[in-house]
């Protein structure tokens, strides 16, 4: 048979898609229980439903296809039960996790997409999403690259270690950087932003695979596998005699202890995340926080969402820039299919993930 | 006998006062050996020297009569041995201990400074002190208040209270501020300034007598004993039900943790000393620093030497004038004589003080 013409050949692909109207079988991941402690496996469930590919004549509503689901850590957080309200709600034990997302739209009610956009936004952990109201969202300007990108180097793991890296911490040309999880989405992008900056960095992560590859991929002046020093104060000394003057906060713990031991006067500490405590019932580690008089350090958190809008936009087209001139990398880890995210989010606190961990519900 | 003439009178006053050349005893207190835990008066020792009232011809140094020296909590800081050098040098055994201080200059080989100017300067726990490079002095230029208001409120402890809260915390009108330790030496200053400022302002001390005085003298809107309190959280949340703005910290610990629990999101917290730290081992508390991360929070650590030549004259100025106006007051502990120095430092660790803590060593 002749190859069909590019037309036929378009067409014939979308038409394996469902159509509007249709009922689609929908497997979505749910919450069983409140975590405590380390989440597992068993704490969520994939469960099968179905959703209508339809929108109410006259709302705003649309119904997107789910592609690439982003894990992060913070997404622990939101698997307990909070007294105080936190920054985001809690995740509701029966109901479907969500998270950032790359999905296409289906069907669309509302005026600013239409059917085949590409939108990454913060959607439900399942197969198709009906969204009555979409707010947080934006649009994938540089489809040239792997969608995926989207929900880490292009995405909110990208714009977080820009923010937190520059507007945060101010690092500066020739300064001493330190990031952990140096490997993990946000880290990998500090690191090399922090290179192209001009400045010294160096990484700790969890593995030899690791550190190998901050060391030949990203690009990294010096990296240490934590889990082998025995001496973390020892491990940062070797790294920095001369002491650091930004640390890109991810982990918390004894880590934090020893990093505060080792700033130099007038260092910054972005706080961006503390992997290593989301487990615990209560913080651990003891950091001598008169650090901060004798050094005058400043230690700040910070979250991605105050980084939107012309933000967002400015730093797209910078890090489209860094990627097509090889000036930054991306290492993904991708996990297939819906079934595979609850495994996927729980290795993140197992470090089993080399690289941004996505889940790839649908490639397209 | 005709009552003298006035100038006969101050002369006959002057002649009370060794002259230069002079051998004059001089009670110095010294460190006994490097203090672990609470310090004791027995870690110091004050012991009976001699010194000649001169200096070597050509030389531009100084012998001041020291009146008032400053007791401040940081000094503890100084008792223990650190394998790192710290923002001030340690104090050694056998020798003097020093700290601010207001003097007199007796004998000047220095073209700034002649017989009878009073200074505010760094010099020796001990009744004379030879000062062969006179670095780091201010000139005291509103000699109408009392002369130990500039080792407090017109000294070293007002410049950290405004230089935290305003440059540090960057306090605003309208903003919830709380203060620990808030009727000592910097704590009175930073609840009055923010009242000035028109802060609602909550202050934390530990015995009854002082939280009267934090209403009653100082115009604090509320406060609270810290050492009566179950459950610090529950007394914040009591006083703040809208959360805090910004904290001025100078204890550390329990009050720490509590009061991350209690910041409202962009909150500042000016860390400006940790006096419940000072005699331990290792930190104590565990302090949830992933609240920086949610409320965005700065902490930021600071001090005073920063705040020096025009902050410093302005500052004096800006605080002469409230004393005058009587919006900010001074109250001073102090102790008579040399030999009641050990005890007044180590009554900072009890608490033992009411306001600022002084020594009295000479009155003129």
């Amino acid at each position: 048979m002749a190859a069909l013409p590019p037309d036929a050949a378009v067409e014939a692909a979308a038409s394996s898609e469902p159509e509007e109207g249709e009922l689609v079988t929908n497997r979505r991941v749910i919450l069983k229980r409140y975590v405590t402690g380390c989440p597992t496996e068993e704490d969520m469930e994939v469960v099968v439903g179905t959703l209508r590919l339809v929108v109410l004549p006259g709302s705003a509503a649309i119904v997107v296809k789910n592609l690439y689901l982003s894990c992060d850590p913070y997404m622990r957080t939101r698997m307990s039960r909070h007294d105080q309200p936190s920054f985001v709600p809690d995740f509701v034990p029966g109901e479907v996790l969500d998270n950032w997302a790359v999905s296409k739209v289906m069907v669309s009610g509302h005026p600013d997409f239409k059917p085949g956009d590409l939108l990454c936004l913060l959607t439900g952990w399942e197969e198709y999403s009906l969204i009555t109201n979409p707010k947080v969202y934006h649009k994938i300007n540089h489809p040239e690259f792997p969608l995926s990108y989207y929900t880490g180097v292009l995405g909110v793991p990208g714009i977080t270690a820009h923010a937190g890296l520059f507007e945060v911490a101010k690092a500066k040309k020739g300064e001493y950087v330190f990031v952990s999880a140096a490997s993990g989405a946000v880290g990998q992008i500090v690191g090399q932003l922090a290179k192209v900056a001009g400045c010294y960095v160096v990484g700790s992560a969890g593995s030899d695979h690791k550190v190998n590859l901050l060391m030949t991929k990203f690009g990294f002046d010096d990296a240490f596998n934590y889990k082998k020093e025995l001496d973390l104060d020892a491990a940062l000394k070797r790294c920095f005699p001369e002491g650091i003057d930004v640390y890109f906060e991810n982990v918390g713990g004894a880590m934090l202890e020893a990093v505060l031991r080792n700033m130099r006067p007038y260092g910054r500490i972005a706080v961006c995340g503390q992997v290593s405590q989301y487990n615990l019932q209560r913080p651990d580690g003891a950091p001598d926080l008169f650090q901060l008089v004798g050094k005058r350090l400043r230690m700040e958190g910070f979250l991605v969402g105050d980084y939107g809008g012309e933000y967002r936009q400015r730093f797209e087209e910078k890090m489209a820039g860094y990627l097509k001139e090889g000036k930054v990398v991306s290492v993904e880890d991708i996990a297939e299919g819906i079934e595979a995210a609850p495994a996927a989010l729980v290795g993140l606190f197992s470090g089993r993930n080399i690289g941004k961990q996505v889940v790839a519900v649908a490639r397209e």
